[in-house]
């Protein structure tokens, strides 16, 4: 491929990736406390558990490689630019095939050895078999728990969910990082004490 | 400082973080094409230029540590938390000032050997002086072209922005990356030619 046509698909792919931009998620900013804020979409939540990961590394169960983590935490949610986002308490199927789908499209707009890297990031983000995967998912459910507690329970009032179930959605956190479920852990509790889980 | 004291300075800074996601850029959407879009906010924004220094990497005029790029890249927009976003064709003044005091309390917020990286980080992105900085500038420069064209002029009509003040406010590219600054060139000569830039 010449220069010209490599950097043209680099382009081509980035100004597609703006679209996740309008991917809405399930989960609500954090302000205003205590009111029901905008639901979040996945390009800004993408931009903050990068920034999450670079500041909770520490509390990883295994040293990770953080450039690794935050890598398959920027590109993990594009294929929901084809797939939407697949809402943790909803309905989970065909996620697989829909995804499969998405990642082929998404990533074939990019040059081959960059589509092979980031099909590879991702692959790895959802087997969570590596340390930085999961580290990575941990990271990756840290966030709704606190936005939750934020937002009058938020998706958990939405999805009518119990704690059982918040706790089965959750406990990937333990796998990547105790420390940060024993955290979440504390912010469930508050959450069933306030009436906004199910007990 | 104990473990425990550490993670929640750690966490209220994250929690902090949550709203950049209501700091309002003057650029818009990509999407829908042709017509107005809704106004871009700076964390989806950090997301994107974090997504496209690692694919365009290979185009810095000088090689550069890729990690610390996109490290500045998902910081330096922090203290638009407490500044605002400062437009690129609107008014500059005590931008400094204003900043350096949201640098002290945002970061402020983090235990002190990560308040002192972060800084770190935003200090060397202002700066301009190291490969890394130039290169993530011109990343950083690199989208509102692409997305005033898609957007009937964007900011270049809302600012009545000249050709040649385009030229100012994005040359900095090509300290960064001569191929992508002849690709802006490109696109600035598309915007001349619809009109949406004055001539």
């Amino acid at each position: 491929m010449s220069e010209v046509g490599r950097l043209e698909r680099q382009i081509r792919f980035l100004l597609e990736a703006d679209r996740l931009k309008t991917v809405m998620r399930r989960t609500r900013l954090i302000e205003p406390e205590g009111e029901e804020s905008r639901f979040e979409n996945s390009a800004e939540h993408s931009w903050h558990i990068a920034l999450m990961a670079m500041v909770l590394a520490e509390h990883s169960n295994e040293a990770v490689d953080s450039w690794r983590v935050v890598r398959m935490l920027l590109v993990h949610d594009l294929v929901e630019i084809d797939a939407g986002d697949t809402p943790a308490f909803g309905e989970q199927l065909d996620k697989q095939e829909r995804e499969e789908a998405a990642a082929a499209r998404i990533f074939g707009l990019l040059p081959e050895d960059q589509r092979e890297e980031f099909y590879e990031l991702w692959r790895e983000f959802e087997a969570r078999e590596t340390a930085e995967a999961r580290f990575a998912n941990a990271v990756d459910r840290l966030l709704p728990p606190f936005q939750n507690l934020a937002n009058l329970g938020g998706s958990w009032r939405d999805f009518q969910v119990s704690r059982e179930r918040a706790d089965a959605r959750l406990s990937p956190i333990g796998e990547g990082a105790e420390r940060l479920w024993e955290v979440v852990r504390g912010v469930l509790d508050e959450g069933e004490r306030r009436g906004l889980l199910r007990g």
